[in-house]
C-alpha cells in the first residue's frame, strides 16, 4: 500500500495523477488522526503546522509554500527532504515594487489626498521613463522587477553579493561606484548579518538629490536613522521598515518624501493560483519519480 | 539666403546641423519682430502661439509638440505642412495608466491614508498578475500600455475602431462580447462623436463584479452617471473625467471604489527629453531633405 499525500487544496486532490492517495488538510480543522503513512506533506500556507511532521515517520518530502524555511528544519524527520516556495511570491512582490516606484514618481499619494479634498489642481510630475534603476539584491524577485521595469524605458543596473560578469551583474563591492548614477535604488536583498545597514548614511550621501530608494526586501537592510537624517533630500517608498511593525508616533510615518505600505508586497491574490499550480506540478513529478522543484540544501538533508 | 528655423529649446539650436539658420523662440518672451523668412517653425509647448504663423509667408513646415492639431489648422499659411507630436506623450501616459492600475489593485490610496493615521494594519490585496486587460482604443498609447502590461503576467486583449485580424486587434463591434471576460478595461480612445458614452450603462453591466475601469483617454468616453449608478459594484481609476475639471461636491469625488488623478497622465518629466530629441531629429531630416516625421493629413495640406 503506497503512502499518503497531504495537500492543502481540493484542486490539488482533484488534479492529482491516478494512483496517488491524496487527502486534503488545509490547516483550519483538526489534522488527520493517523499520520503514520504520510510520505509527502504540503504544509498549509499561513498556518504552517510544522510539528505534525514529528508524527510522520515515513515522510520523504515536506513542501513549504513560503520562501523562508528555518522554522521547519528542526521538525523534519530523518530521511525527509525539504522544499520551499521560492518563486511563488515573485510576481506579487515585483508588481508591488513597480507600484511603489510609480506612486512615488507620479505622486499618487498626493492625488489621493487631493481627491479627499475635492481638489482638481494638476501639475507636472517626475516620471519613471529615462531613469536608471539600481537593483540591490538581483535574485529571483530582482529579476522579476527588472522584467517589469524594462518596457518603461529605463536603464536597469544589477547588483548581487558576488559579481557575475558574464550576466552583467555587479558584486557588492561596486555599490559605492554605482549609487551616484542611480535615479532609483530598489533594495530586495534578504536580511543577513552582511546586509544589515547595507544602505546607510555613507551610501545615501552618494545618491543624487531627489533620488528614490525603494525597499521591498527587509527593513534592516536600510538604516532608518540615516534615511531620516537625509530629511527629504532623497525620497523613499518602503514596504518593509525597521522597526516593523512601525509603532504609532515613529518619525518615519511623517518623514518628508517617505511613502509607506505595511509589508504587503508578497501578499496578494496572485499567490494562490501560482501555489496551487506549483503543488499540482510537484504531485505530477512525485507520481512519475521526477525530482521535485525547489529542494532546500540542508546540512543533514 | 536660406530661411530661418525657430525652435523652442537652446539644445536644438546647439545640436542643429551646419548650414541651418536656427533661432530660439520659447514662447515666454516677445517673438522675433521679423518673421518673413521663417520656413520651419517648431511651436513652443504649452504656449502654442499659432497666430504667429499668419506672419510667416514663406513657412513650409509647422511642428506642434501636442498630439492634437485642430487649434493650428486655420492659422497655417498656404503651402505649409503641419506636423504633430504624436508619440511624444506615449511613455508618460502609459506609465501613468500602469500606476493607476497598480494603485487600484494593490490599494495604494488606502495605504497612503493609513500612513497619515500612523496605522500598520496589513491585509491581502488583489493583484495585477493573471488578469485579463482589455484595451479600448489600441493606438499609439494603447501599444505602449500593452508593452508595459505584458511582463506583469497579464493577458492583453486589443480593441480599436476597425478590426485588424492579422494583428489580433478586435473592432468596436466585438466590445460587448469581450467585456464579460475582462478584469481590467483601459480606455484610451480619443473623444469623437462615435466614442462619446462608448462605455455606458449597458457596457458596465456586462462587467464582472469588482472589475476595474481605467480611463486615460478622454472623460466623455465613459458615462459618468452610469459609473455612479454601479455604486461600487465595479471599481474605477480615472485620470480624465466628465465634467473636467471635476467641480467640488461632484459625487464622483467620493464614489465608492473610484480613484481619481487630475489629468496628469501625459504631463510628466519624460516629455521634455523626448520632445527635444524629436526636434533634433526633425532638424536633421530637414537639413538633408528627408521627409519629416508625423505629418498631419489635412484636406488642403
Ligand atoms: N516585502 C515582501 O513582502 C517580501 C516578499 C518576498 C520576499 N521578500 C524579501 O526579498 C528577499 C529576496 O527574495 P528573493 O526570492 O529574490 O531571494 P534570492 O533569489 O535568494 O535573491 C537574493 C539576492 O540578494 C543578494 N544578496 C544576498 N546578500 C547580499 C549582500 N550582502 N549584498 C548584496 N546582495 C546580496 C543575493 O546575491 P547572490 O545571488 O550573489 O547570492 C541574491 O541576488 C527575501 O529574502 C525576502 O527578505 C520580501
Ligand atoms: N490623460 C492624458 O493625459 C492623455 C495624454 C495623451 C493622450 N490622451 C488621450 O489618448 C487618446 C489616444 O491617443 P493615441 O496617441 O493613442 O491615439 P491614436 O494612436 O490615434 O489611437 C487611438 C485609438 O483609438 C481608437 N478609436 C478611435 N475611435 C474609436 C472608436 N469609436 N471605438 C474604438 N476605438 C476607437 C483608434 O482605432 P483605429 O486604430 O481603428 O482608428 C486607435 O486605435 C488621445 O486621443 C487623447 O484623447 C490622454
Amino acid at each position: 500500500m503506497t503512502g499518503r499525500v497531504l495537500v492543502p487544496w481540493t484542486q490539488n486532490r482533484d488534479n492529482a495523477p491516478d494512483g496517488l492517495r491524496v487527502e486534503v488538510y488545509d490547516g483550519s480543522a483538526e489534522p488527520p488522526v493517523d499520520l503514520d503513512d504520510v510520505v509527502f506533506y504540503v504544509l498549509p500556507y499561513g498556518a504552517e503546522p510544522v510539528d505534525l511532521m514529528r508524527r510522520m515517520p515515513r515522510l520523504r518530502a515536506a513542501q513549504l509554500l513560503t520562501a523562508g524555511y528555518e522554522h521547519a528544519v528542526n521538525a523534519l524527520p530523518e530521511g525527509a527532504s525539504l522544499y520551499n516556495g521560492r518563486g511563488l511570491h515573485d510576481a506579487s512582490t515585483a508588481e508591488h515594487a513597480l507600484g511603489l516606484i510609480l506612486a512615488a514618481q507620479r505622486e499618487l499619494p498626493l492625488w489621493a489626498a487631493e481627491q479627499s479634498r475635492h481638489s482638481w489642481d494638476p501639475h507636472y510630475t517626475r516620471s519613471l521613463a529615462d531613469s536608471r534603476v539600481l537593483i540591490v539584491g538581483y535574485g529571483s524577485i530582482g529579476e522579476a522587477i527588472e522584467a517589469r521595469l524594462l518596457p518603461f524605458e529605463t536603464d536597469v543596473v544589477r547588483l548581487a553579493r558576488r559579481p557575475r560578469p558574464d550576466a552583467d551583474v555587479y558584486g557588492i563591492d561596486a555599490l559605492h561606484g554605482l549609487l551616484p548614477e542611480a535615479d532609483v535604488v530598489v533594495i530586495v536583498a534578504p536580511h543577513t548579518p552582511a546586509t544589515e545597514g547595507l544602505v546607510g548614511a555613507a551610501e545615501l550621501a552618494l545618491l543624487r538629490d531627489d533620488a528614490l530608494v525603494v525597499n521591498v526586501g527587509r527593513g534592516p537592510v536600510l538604516d532608518t536613522a540615516a534615511l531620516l537624517a537625509e530629511n527629504g533630500r532623497i525620497r523613499a517608498a518602503l514596504d518593509v521598515t525597521d522597526p516593523e511593525p512601525l509603532p504609532p508616533g515613529h518619525p518615519l510615518w511623517d518623514a518628508p518624501g517617505v511613502y509607506l505600505t505595511p509589508h504587503v508586497a508578497g501578499g496578494s491574490a496572485t499567490f494562490y493560483p501560482r501555489a496551487r499550480r506549483f503543488v499540482d506540478e510537484q504531485l505530477r513529478r512525485w507520481s512519475v519519480g521526477e525530482p521535485l522543484l525547489n529542494r532546500v540544501a540542508l546540512d543533514h538533508g
